[in-house]
């Protein structure tokens, strides 16, 4: 095993492995297997199924206990965001996973080292080696240090959703209350314009237009921010 | 809260909710706070979302232990088995949730009752629940007595995969070495016929055919079944 990722993994993470081949696995990409037939070894491929299930439920409990308010269809979406494959495969490199995957010659050469597909498997199947060595909590405190810093950063809920992060931003300091008004609707039925003002604790911050209410309400939201930081 | 659920779940599983109010909105279907405005109820969307994840991770680390020979491929499809919409409902009505859950009066009077979306949302809405009230384990020994040994007795194997389902027949009885061997290939490329026998510790016990060698043994395996039970 390299003992490099060894020490990084102590160093940055705390983490230290009781079964090293577990770790190894984790780090064993199905190519390189393919080439070494004679050593016997096994791919990550079935840490990466375990991983995934891990990696979900330690997002949701979060995602549930961080957005009290947060109805589920927008739970969903907010998940789907963070353990979609490019966004593992960045928090991969991060982790710089990429330097010590085994790779078979045929994928190396075709790029295999910076693909997305196969960072997201292998930051997986690292979980999954974690959750089967330390247990659950131990495979938490990393996603802990890993994912969630990011979420709290907005760098998931901006993308998908403006009124989530609205919330968050404005809910950072305490709670208060926000309040989509519809002021107009304009056009005919087939073409409607809605317009929908954004209040916080009954102060005007933000105002939208979209050809629905919802629409209306992220316009409202996506303003309200852009105020905010102006 | 129904006293009569509180009872059941207490004498047939062991449970005894510290939280009685996510119990009760394990119950809560969304049609009913529809309609029971006034009340101020939550609906049971969010502990689903939450529950999903439990089972996922549950099922997911039970295969990889009960299956170590299995591929990542078969053990996804396995899963899917297992937590796909019309088994959740079974185990749902298996466990009276049917006969519980809070409606709202459009909804019972199409049917929701009886609905596979509906009762599958609330078997992981209540498991959503009882992981926040109990933890991790609790809903793992729930699972243990209503999932797995439906598993054990091959309910969701049989259907997708006779070769799964047939090493799993076999190792009751301790290891044994299973061997599929290619006895002819014929016909003309497009139309070839692959001819396949399954060993058992060297003992033919089933012959199978298929348009490909994949289907051949899974022909192979599922004669051997039916020779095993015969």
């Amino acid at each position: 095993m390299d003992t490099q990722l060894i020490n990084e993994l102590k160093e940055r993470y705390g983490i230290v492995f009781q079964d090293v081949t577990l770790l190894e696995q984790a780090f064993t990409h199905s190519s390189y297997v393919n080439e070494h037939r004679n050593m016997q070894l096994s791919d990550n491929e079935r840490l990466e199924f375990l991983g995934d299930a891990v990696l979900e439920l330690q997002v949701s409990h979060y995602l549930y206990r961080q957005y009290p308010d947060v109805p589920e269809g927008k739970l969903t979406k907010l998940r789907s965001a963070i353990v979609r494959e490019d966004s593992l495969a960045k928090f991969a490199k991060k982790c710089h996973f990429d330097q010590y995957v085994l790779l078979g010659k045929g994928e190396e050469n075709s790029g295999g080292r910076n693909r997305a597909s196969l960072l997201c498997d292998l930051f997986e199947s690292f979980l999954g080696a974690l959750y089967l060595d330390q247990g659950y909590e131990a495979a938490l405190k990393f996603i802990q240090a890993v994912i969630f810093p990011r979420i709290e950063a907005g760098e998931f809920t901006r993308e998908i959703d403006h009124k989530t992060r609205l919330q968050e931003v404005l809910q950072k300091s305490g709670d208060v209350t926000i309040d989509y008004r519809l002021v107009s609707e304009e056009g005919p039925a087939h073409e409607r314009t809605f317009t929908i003002e954004v209040y916080v604790d009954d102060r005007l911050i933000g105002s939208g237009k979209g050809k629905s209410k919802k629409l209306a309400e992220q316009d409202a939201a996506a303003k309200a921010l852009a105020a905010l930081k102006a």
